[in-house]
């Protein structure tokens, strides 16, 4: 792995504002790595017993160079929530293939990401942490959900398009809930094929119907 | 408040098992102070740093009391959710009243319940509590929503019942999160009523339909 890489990587483009030359002082990836931590702390520790300190040990790197780059932790957090939800921005862009068979796209998608250990991980502690503290509950909120709903929401066609996605986004965490958290059966171990065929219509319905 | 009351309360009956005599013993209403004091603890401070010693301080009781009644923390956990979860228990009678309109009752019923604050705080606080446990979990799953469940899917004329009511009790799971927890616009100053009219064509579906 090179540091140049790291730095203008067209898989995970940044725009934060932060200069360049910081990260290549603190060595390649500084920031992708305390990231990273970031992402295991709140997992592991829940947002409130996570903190700058904690991540940047874990990190490898000095705590000043977490506040450099972050400012604070609902900073670290709302970053590391982005990279957690990148499966999640896979939506949008799945919508945009148009109405037609969009409920049974969404859900396949959605069904997925929580299915694939590595992503549902991280989509977990999120859920955790927004769950129990209103802090991550505000940076779920604000950073995260609307953008992902409004790129959501401008694919549809209907009346009150946000209202419309959430309807579908609440009926999809909660069976992530049932499903992956709660483990209520049988819904833990119905195949996910029928759990898409059973909820398609009903995100049909709302991302497309009057 | 008299001590009689409370022992032989219609509101609330218990059949736990456990003699009267040591209820009287201790003081009238002991027994329903703990789980008072259970629920706030719970609520206030997680699963996790809740000890039976803080519940018995709360309740005003000796911690042997505590234990006298309810064993493990997981059986005071289990009691204080049941308590909770009484509003929800008035979701199969609603269902029994036949297929037509089930689904605009139980999104009215389910709605109702959280939209009341007195039963939305406890309903949060063990819906948090298992997101963050996997204890509070597997009482949620085991005592709770398996009976809760079952006596749903008893009332329903659908292949796998059970899926089916755990399909509609999930969409009404994500919509209290996402509205009442993390407050997603326009969803969390939506009204009602309006709630109500979107999600029943989905309840009724999963809940009659082949």
């Amino acid at each position: 792995m090179t540091g140049g890489e790291d730095r203008g990587s067209p898989k995970t483009p940044r725009r934060r504002g932060r200069p360049a030359r910081t990260e290549a002082a603190s060595g390649p990836g500084a920031r992708e790595r305390i990231l990273e931590a970031a992402r295991t702390e709140f997992a592991e520790r829940g947002y409130d017993k996570t903190t700058m300190r904690g991540i940047a040990r874990a990190a490898g790197v000095d705590a000043a160079l977490v506040h450099h780059y972050f400012g604070s932790k609902d900073d670290v957090f709302a970053a590391a929530i982005e990279v957690s939800f990148e499966p999640a921005l896979a939506v949008p862009a799945v919508l945009g293939q148009g109405p037609e068979g969009i409920g049974e796209r969404l859900a396949r998608v959605f069904i997925g990401v929580w299915e694939n250990p590595a992503t549902r991980g991280p989509m977990l502690a999120v859920l955790r942490s927004a769950l129990t503290h209103e802090a991550a509950a505000k940076v779920l909120r604000t950073f995260v959900l609307r953008r992902l709903l409004e790129r959501v929401a401008a694919e549809l066609d209907v009346p009150d398009p946000r209202f419309r996605a959430e309807l579908a986004a609440s009926h999809m965490i909660g069976i992530s809930i049932l499903r992956y958290v709660v483990q209520v059966e049988p819904l833990a171990s119905t195949d996910p094929e029928e759990i898409v065929r059973m909820v398609a219509p009903t995100l049909q319905r709302y991302l497309t119907e009057e």
